[in-house]
């Protein structure tokens, strides 16, 4: 059995299961303290802990994942109040003895969508999610990306192109109107009050918010020669944006990397795991660690494979796997 | 024996030897039309062709590098008259029935800066050339990224932040002012008539560009969390440049991503292999092309080393390595 946590700021999802299709039990802790948070953690996987052999962890960041740094598994400097230099990754492998894989929410997630779910038969898909702040995970031939950290892209710098554009500064307190100033679901409330679905569709936000999505994937087609990009998360939601974003990073392409690929209307989609992807992730995550684990089973190799009716109904069910505690 | 081509637009540069360090000979041919610059390149290679293994090919682009593509080597558009659909790999490869590897010529050179250079003991790594055009070749764990194509870095868009920029359009027959279409050669020259270096150093000139660099380099630091950028080709030896660029980059990155790689000096840096990082890289993707060749022999593994006498060796000598014909 495995233990997958789908850490975000808000709320720590826990699970456990044979695989990411076989979950036996969850639950969402909210993410207050520390402390509390990592308690609650682990009373859910001590029900469990005879069966379990490895641990997968999708955290939100900035974190370490150099396993040989020596804070490995720590949140580095975070606005969450209280949480920087916390970690999910020791108290699991002091607890439980077992090897823990870390990665980062969205690394997490960009593997979930390439093994399962709309990045599947990619060779590098990109994983953006849009909530609160903006972030990226990146999968390259099946390997997320670390590099120094983990990428930053929320942060890249986009143009303010558009004649509608007004002079709003940015939601960012580090860049102003870097791409989460100015796209992100918090950067939309201090624009204009609401978020993005709230605003009557002929509102000039949709357009903005598209283009400056639409440039942000025109970077990463152009930087990484992406094969296809997912964009997750809650202002994600909105209806049309995916489209509406693929277009403009069309436009500022201007028949630059006019393939197949990128010219198809789905090189910019939604999640086909919904809001599950990071918790899926964190089984992947999970496998691999169980693989390393002391108490390495026969059972292992179970979950890897990845056939057509394990994919179909992954997806289907993706909205109300997690059954909330 | 291997054979190594760095193939540019201007000219293509072919050699032979044991390993990138023991060059036995080498030749530079003149990109002209294809079938004499190709008949000059095998007219090269015959004479060693009993004891060649294996070729790698270090090609300018686009080119096709998915081997399973039907055109795979194949030039694809490409503004070189004459050159869209020809291919360096297919002489090679009919010609000498040895197995040929190929990259584009910048992720060659990252390779080699990777293993011999300025980005060695990285784990991520970017090599951006500044010539006639802009493009950059990214190496990840030791692996090139690929993609659905290849990257085209060159086209991403800055920002036209500086006061001190006046109205130019840009030099990009695509994009008008993307990276390329500022800070390229081509866009150097056609804003202001002469090359950077030749511009007095007081000129704004030098700013814009290091500014535009700036924030390219911030881009690849933010989508790739990249350890070490080099920044090559002829714009790049404009006295400076690699620092003033820095400079900017941590301007735009304003505090964030603050750790001590991406704050020392020498993070965006000249490379160390001085203008023969591609053909070095050639050598290496022949190296890899050698262990697959039907002509595999046990001395295959000879090169793959690279201990400090070899590396300090090559990047001393590279700057004269190549006795041209």
């Amino acid at each position: 059995m495995l233990g997958a946590v789908e850490a975000g700021g808000t709320k720590v999802h826990v699970a456990v299961g044979n695989s990411p299709y076989e979950i036996v039990a969850s639950a969402r802790i909210p993410t207050t303290e520390p402390k509390n948070t990592i308690s609650a953690m682990l009373e859910f996987f001590d029900d469990y802990q005879d069966r379990l052999r490895g641990f997968g962890v999708a955290s939100f960041g900035p974190v370490r994942l150099d396993r040989q740094a020596s804070d490995w598994g720590e949140l580095l400097n975070t606005p969450k109040p209280g949480w920087s230099g916390a970690s999910f990754v020791q108290p699991l492998l002091e607890r439980y003895r077992l090897t823990v894989a870390l990665d980062t929410d969205v690394n997490a997630a960009a593997l979930a969508e390439q093994r399962f779910g709309a990045l599947r038969g990619t060779k590098s898909g990109v994983y953006i999610t849009i909530g609160t702040g903006i972030g990226a995970g990146i999968v390259i031939e099946g390997r997320p990306v670390h590099g120094l950290l983990h990428p930053e892209f929320g942060h890249v710098r986009v143009r303010r192109n558009l004649p509608i554009d007004d002079g709003f500064a940015g939601a960012c307190s580090f860049h102003g109107d870097c791409l989460e100033g100015l796209a992100s679901g918090s950067a939309i409330e201090r624009r204009w009050g609401c978020s993005l679905s709230e605003l009557p569709c002929d509102h000039p936000a949709h357009a903005l918010i598209a283009d400056y999505l639409g440039q942000a994937c025109a970077t990463l087609a152009l930087t990484l020669s992406t094969a296809k990009i997912v964009i997750g998360g809650g202002v994600s939601q909105t209806a049309g944006l995916h489209a509406a974003a693929g277009a403009r990073m069309r436009v500022w392409l201007a028949g630059y990397l006019a393939s197949a690929e990128i010219m198809a209307d789905d090189y910019v989609t939604a999640p086909a795991l919904h809001d599950r992807a990071g918790l899926i992730g964190g089984f992947l995550l999970a496998e691999g660690a169980a693989r390393c684990s002391p108490a390495h089973a026969v059972a292992a190799e179970r979950s890897s494979g990845a056939d057509e009716s394990i994919v179909g109904a992954l997806q289907a069910t993706a909205r109300t796997l997690v059954h909330d505690a």
